[in-house]
């Protein structure tokens, strides 16, 4: 293949500049997902308008030149690794709230805005943007919808592509495309809105999004943390409330292994963070108390050992705070793979059980949070720092846990996405003809293959 | 082309029927947007499994003949319209309720399920589907998904698409895939499952769905009918309610033409229905009353001249019983066309004052329908019954009426769909590249263009 000529693209851009550091292009090679790519990119382009981005896949089309389009890389399926030989397609100059409208309950966004500096942004406005992955004070707002991305409150808010109205996107040619709406419903043509969330940039570049907004609740919130013997135990909750007819906003567990780190690397004083698993609750509205009610009898009847209720926004902000610190606890425990799958509701129980059989049985110590109200589960894989990559145990481990979520009726991934972490279990979930579907839909929209090769397919 | 053999059709099917009598397809020619196909269908295929299914594609993809899938063709913009020499293939047999799980809060059910019968088999386990398009005693789940059916509820719960978590499509040419999943959450792979729901039969055969339930809700409820001057003086409250942070859980619009045609063909003694418009809202959960009180606030601060509030059930549906009827008293006035498009919530007055000129200048009686929560408006067009089947003047007044939609940043339908019936205004929505995209997706899916050929594009 001849050499792209990157005078040529860069001539192309309207104010955008390219980047041809080593430094900055090696630390492109890698995400959060800490797996590595497979060589140095070309070059990196800082695109700071749609024209740029226009301009960047039309040069790669005319060139054939792989794009890795990238947002803040807080990714954990290694969906923004760049590849050799690719141009990096930065969008974190993007980053433009265009329009934010009460009346219409809706913002118009770059994708390069920071996920938090959105819900900022709304919640001034008495508006709330309620998607809220753990990286959300520094992931931005394309990288949420290229991995249709969840967090906390999805329980009650749904995930990423709940809020996404509509679309502008540059297809793999260059051409401009703008899908969906900009009212509350539409089913003009096809959902091609909701086919670009989640594609992990390999059928376009996402340069600008229609977000639905709601109205910042002025209700009350309370706050439910209750210690169990065991995650497993805890995980009968879920279907208790469901048969009470209780209806948390939040639920989300932490396991024994995730406590005892938390206990060894936080030094945690709170009584709830001591032995055992944790469950947290929240509800909101006018009936928030009753609620919150109904949880504390469904803990006790399953066997919770200390129960505490709160309307305290202080005492609130500490409970879930041990939530969010269970990553950072389990990472002083070695090097790390976060995983993220779901199983059907009824299955949390018996999903956790065999986690515990896969980590006996591969010698891997593995921390568990959850997100028990959608039973989605982020287990933690640890090994040792000294080792490579990432050991054939592991994989082997996580092999088993994929296999064994899908046979339980699951699916392999809940809101990180594919990326190239798991791309050789996609076969197993989609069957053979699902993964024709898959690559006829790649094709029709990418021919030359240049959108972000190499994740998801 | 050579006649295409009926025999090995009927050979292939495991245990349904071909029927060929011409008053029975000569009926399949229309749907209840009372548009008729350009010729009478070859013949009808009864399909009483998926196996059905996938023999009727293989055999059609074989012959290439065009396929139109078909429920109880409740729909309102000729989706289902059976074209010349196609096959067509009836799913009303499909209709078991395959699994119905509490603890797993879904369905599994066939196309040929009716919508109320869902609704009412969940309820009877304690559980609740909430989309309730007008159709729903008749139209067939199927069907709901193939357009992405909405109602009075989804204001509150969502649209089908919103519902429906896996498909099991069989593809034009007899492949069965088997799309999203049975968990609450899933990001694996694209999202085929949003593709196919609403893309009207054009892409492949619903042939089972993974439906989300809710839990039923034990709360009570309220509801407020307030009588306006004009529908464009009721279009005010949303927004009001919007800005006091009150969130009602439905909000029906039926306008001064409306009420007329109520009072006069089904002698409502109801004092609301008198003249003027009217508005119906309904909260639900513990602060029903509460939600309610906010209603009628809002509504008497801009304007309302009568304001009813009730929690009495047989009251409630009395109240909502005028806003079914509507469409019936309409239709006593003449011939009609049901129009369904959506602005943005801002917009919601300015597009009823258009309607009004739009029926002035182009001297037609319109009568409008809103779901007003989310701006999604039914107008309907009457003309006289011994005029041709839509006269050169209603297709202006509609063509007025999509165009200034479009103007004000509104979507061409909500929640009927494309059809045939406006097919017209696509390309005026989606743009050259949009409409592009389309036909490349099309194309991917159905590559000799069999399915339900003519709908959408």
């Amino acid at each position: 293949m001849p050499e792209a000529p990157l005078d040529e693209l860069a001539a192309g851009l309207t104010s955008g500049e390219i980047t041809t550091d080593a430094s900055v292009l090696e630390k492109w090679r890698t995400d959060e997902a800490r797996l590595t790519s497979d060589g140095r990119p070309l070059c990196a382009v800082h695109a700071e308008s749609t024209a740029d981005v226009v301009a960047t896949m039309r040069w790669a089309t005319r060139h054939c030149v792989p794009v890795v389009p990238r947002g803040a890389g807080t990714g954990l399926a290694g969906g923004a690794l760049a590849s050799r030989g690719s141009v990096v397609l930065a969008l974190e100059r993007m980053a433009a709230i265009r329009e934010l409208s009460f009346d219409d309950q809706l913002a118009v966004v770059e994708p390069g805005v920071v996920t938090a500096d959105l819900a900022r942004a709304a919640d001034e406005r008495g508006l709330n943007y309620p998607v809220d992955p753990g990286s959300a004070a520094r992931s931005t707002l394309g990288g949420n919808i290229a991995t249709n991305a969840g967090g906390f409150r999805c329980f009650h808010y749904g995930v990423t592509r709940d809020q996404v109205l509509g679309l502008e996107v540059v297809l793999p040619d260059g051409r401009l495309v703008r899908t969906g709406h900009r009212t509350a419903k539409g089913v003009t043509g096809y959902d091609l809105t909701g086919l670009f969330v989640g594609s992990e940039g390999t059928l376009g570049v996402v340069t600008g999004a229609v977000l639905r907004l709601r109205h910042k609740e002025r209700w009350p919130r309370a706050t439910v943390a209750a210690r169990f013997p065991t995650a497993v135990a805890a995980a009968r909750v879920p279907l208790e409330l469901a048969r009470d007819g209780v209806r948390p906003s939040l639920l989300e567990l932490v396991d024994e292994v995730t406590v005892r780190a938390l206990r060894t690397w936080e030094q945690s004083s709170e009584p709830l963070v001591s032995e055992g698993a944790l469950l947290l609750g929240q509800s909101e509205g006018e009936d928030a108390g009753r609620t919150a009610d109904g949880m504390r009898r469904a803990c006790e009847r399953v066997g919770a050992e200390a129960v505490v209720v709160t309307q305290d926004p202080v005492e609130t902000d500490h409970l879930l705070d041990i939530r969010r610190r269970a990553l950072g606890a389990v990472e002083h425990e070695g090097r790390t793979m976060v995983e993220d799958f779901v199983v059907p509701r009824s299955r949390l129980g018996e999903m956790l059980l065999e986690i515990r059989r896969i980590a006996d049985e591969h010698g891997i110590l593995i921390a568990t949070v959850a997100h028990a109200g959608d039973a989605n589960l982020h287990p933690t894989l640890v090994f040792d720092p000294a080792e490579p990559e990432i050991p054939d145990r592991v994989w082997a481990a996580a092999d088993d846990m994929f296999r064994t979520a899908l046979r339980l009726g699951g699916t392999l991934t809940g809101e990180h996405g594919v990326g190239v972490l798991k791309k050789r279990w996609l076969g197993d979930e989609l069957g053979e003809s699902g993964m024709q579907v898959h690559h006829a839909v790649k094709k029709a929209l990418d021919p030359l293959g240049i959108m972000n090769p190499g994740k998801i397919l």
